[in-house]
């Protein structure tokens, strides 16, 4: 990662600044708000994923020489706008919902305040954010709910950008995933990682034999044999054989795997390897995790569905001026409308727990909190620096799992359909 | 970005790597192949992209002391292997298709020969590479020929991961397209960036007017005043009356881009404006493009469906071991079966220069090679070296341009449909 975060940027945002600082805007107060329009087609719920790395992002958010000198020497400034951005760090205000929280359309998901110049030059960076981290944190979240408490391994980061592989790797263990294979985002975030074999390793041997007692011999009777580089039932006998019957488990990753789950769970047991786990992957998505429900499967690897947000690998985002200088505002020229003014939120909950609806108000009115609601926005920045005590990413993954627990249950169903609580919008 | 690309890697490939250190077959010389095994659906061709960045993530696939203290504290491997990797540099051969070049399913696009170990350990982070690159390199192919020869600038940053949003539009740049709004992507790859304002600089001002005068007096009568915030037609009569009749462009962000272009053509030349160019984006994607052929449309800004590749977010290309010391190797338990032993291609031309046919064989088998066909495969890696004077990304977009004229005119086309020329897979 660049030290300096700030040219991961639109050029416009740039261009904004100069036009703005040049006319004396651009230290007007403004409020921006992040929203989605949408949910993905068909989608009961998002989750927030991302919000620790914006933070981390805002406060690496400088110009350094080198970036100095890039904008310089492209001209794509004016010499004003490099020396305001020469000493640029951000000083206001950011609010939001924090990781792990369900959200819908209108959700308010950050409120930043500021300058029009300090809050503006963030644009592209926030969205980047959580546009990637939620659209994987969304889908992650389904595909928990339907292995429905089995171990469930991200492995996708070959089928998405390296520098995405470690942020999925995150928002995937943020939504509940048991572990991932991606090194970096064991070593960046301190997620656990797993990983054993690959169809290459039993190739590069002379024999499956040779390659399996190589296996266990490096790593161990626990490990995870992966059986079907030539037949699958030749693979378990020859796993059990090498390793005994304390073997860890064996991986399915080809094929109709509910049969051949049920097929080497009566091989195994049959083998007298009651206790070694069945571990399926390839192509799976939050359908194909359901439909395994009934089968004797004890964990997934999940990959290209994951890593590209299962059908929907951006979360739409957008980030609107919604104040200036307390005056609202808001484009109004086509269905793209948004709603001015800054919002709060709430989410109201029966006594019993589950929740009932949004409420999303204009702080000034007059929303009132009952005995089981509760806000929804945190402080995250004030005066530019962090928040003290923000959830930690483990204490985010908890909130997800106790958020999903309160939706009504029809909206933790995968079919298409309705947000799972409606979202109600009070007129100040 | 990391010093270091070496943790960008899934742990299997290093479990693998300490097994075989263990049992001696790491040192077995090794060929694996990159292909992918399909298109995504009724896409006639694909586009080759990232291969520049592989090269350089190969060069800098080492472990310093962070990463060897990372798998160490962690125990991911055992001590033999930690010694091993201290010391590692990949010491191989790389040939592959160069960048900017079209494939097909079963291309070889990337052949690594090296010990097994040097090269397993390469696996996930090529394909990371290859798969984001390629897919958005495809879908910005067909774009830039949806746009057909109009201006077309790639502005999708906020809607993807901010790495991936770098590489995005390198790879968009590589496919054709004029310029990127991602600031970033102009200084690490020399790309020309683009932007001026969005919704927020006119809604930040107190009217309209005073928003365009600043933009002009800022950035010069050349700009690009985005009309649209309020009423279209009032918005281009002010950004007329404001920057003259020289005005640069006019930008529309949302409604019916087509019938609004037609209607801002004609205003504009009632004004006099007849030079001012009209800019269209909002939710554009090659078919929306297509569509506004016959629109007087000067140029257009595509985000959200370039960067996720427009349906098709990963190239899904696999990395396999098909040679183990000159012995073809492959999986055959199921359908994703690979073909053995490493592959040559060439592609075989008319006498007018259209393709005609892929051609995949054996280097030891007899495809003979005709006056008008070459080999798709060029040397990229000698000996862990970079290949001296290999093609820039300027040469290599002008290669893709090139190579899409070749192709036989109904490979352009934007419908479902078969691959553009078929590939021939010759037995050895």
């Amino acid at each position: 990662m660049s030290s300096s975060t700030a040219l991961l940027t639109d050029q416009y945002e740039l261009t904004m600044l100069a036009s703005a600082l040049r006319d004396g805007t651009a230290h007007r107060e403004c409020t921006f708000e992040v929203f989605t329009r949408r949910l993905p087609h068909g989608r009961r719920y998002g989750v927030t994923g991302g919000i620790g790395r914006v933070l981390e992002a805002i406060e690496n958010f400088h110009f350094g020489e080198a970036e100095i000198a890039q904008l310089a020497d492209n001209e794509v400034v004016d010499d004003r706008t490099i020396e305001w951005l020469r000493d640029f760090r951000f000083s206001g205000q950011v609010d939001g919902y924090p990781e792990g929280e369900l959200f819908f359309p209108g959700s308010p998901l950050l409120t930043v305040r500021g300058t029009f110049a300090e809050a503006v030059v963030l644009e592209t960076l926030v969205l980047s954010i959580l546009n990637h981290d939620s659209a994987i944190a969304s889908a992650a979240a389904r595909m928990v709910s339907a292995a429905n408490g089995r171990r469930i391994i991200e492995m996708g980061s070959r089928r998405t950008h390296e520098e995405s592989a470690v942020s999925s790797a995150r928002a995937a263990y943020l939504a509940g995933f048991t572990a991932t294979s991606n090194l970096e985002a064991g070593r960046r975030y301190g997620i656990p990682t797993a990983g054993t074999a690959a169809h290459a390793f039993t190739l590069l041997h002379d024999s499956e034999r040779s390659a399996f007692e190589s296996q266990v011999a490096a790593l161990g009777t626990g490990t995870t044999l992966l059986v079907d580089t030539y037949d699958i039932s030749n693979g378990i006998q020859l796993a059990v054989e090498v390793a005994g019957p304390d073997l860890g488990a064996v991986r399915i990753d080809s094929g109709d795997v509910g049969v051949l789950a049920r097929q080497a769970r009566e091989q195994l047991d049959d083998l007298g390897a009651t206790g070694t786990r069945i571990v399926v992957s390839g192509d799976l998505d939050e359908y194909a995790i359901a439909s395994l429900r009934a089968e004797p499967v004890d964990g997934y690897g999940v990959g290209t569905s994951l890593v590209t947000g299962s059908g929907a690998p951006t979360a739409e985002m957008v980030y609107k001026l919604v104040e200036v200088e307390d005056r609202p505002v808001a484009k109004r020229s086509s269905h793209k409308e948004s709603r001015g003014g800054r919002k709060a939120a709430i989410r109201r909950y029966k006594k019993t727990g589950t929740a009932v609806e949004e409420v999303v108000f204009r702080p000034d009115s007059a929303a009132e909190l009952g005995p089981h609601d509760r806000f929804l926005q945190i402080p995250l920045i004030r005066d530019g620096k962090r928040v003290e005590g923000l959830p930690t990413l483990e204490q985010d993954r908890q909130r997800l799992r106790h958020a999903l627990v309160t939706l009504p249950w029809e909206g933790l169903k995968l079919s298409h359909g309705e947000q799972a609580i409606p979202t109600t919008f009070l007129q100040s």
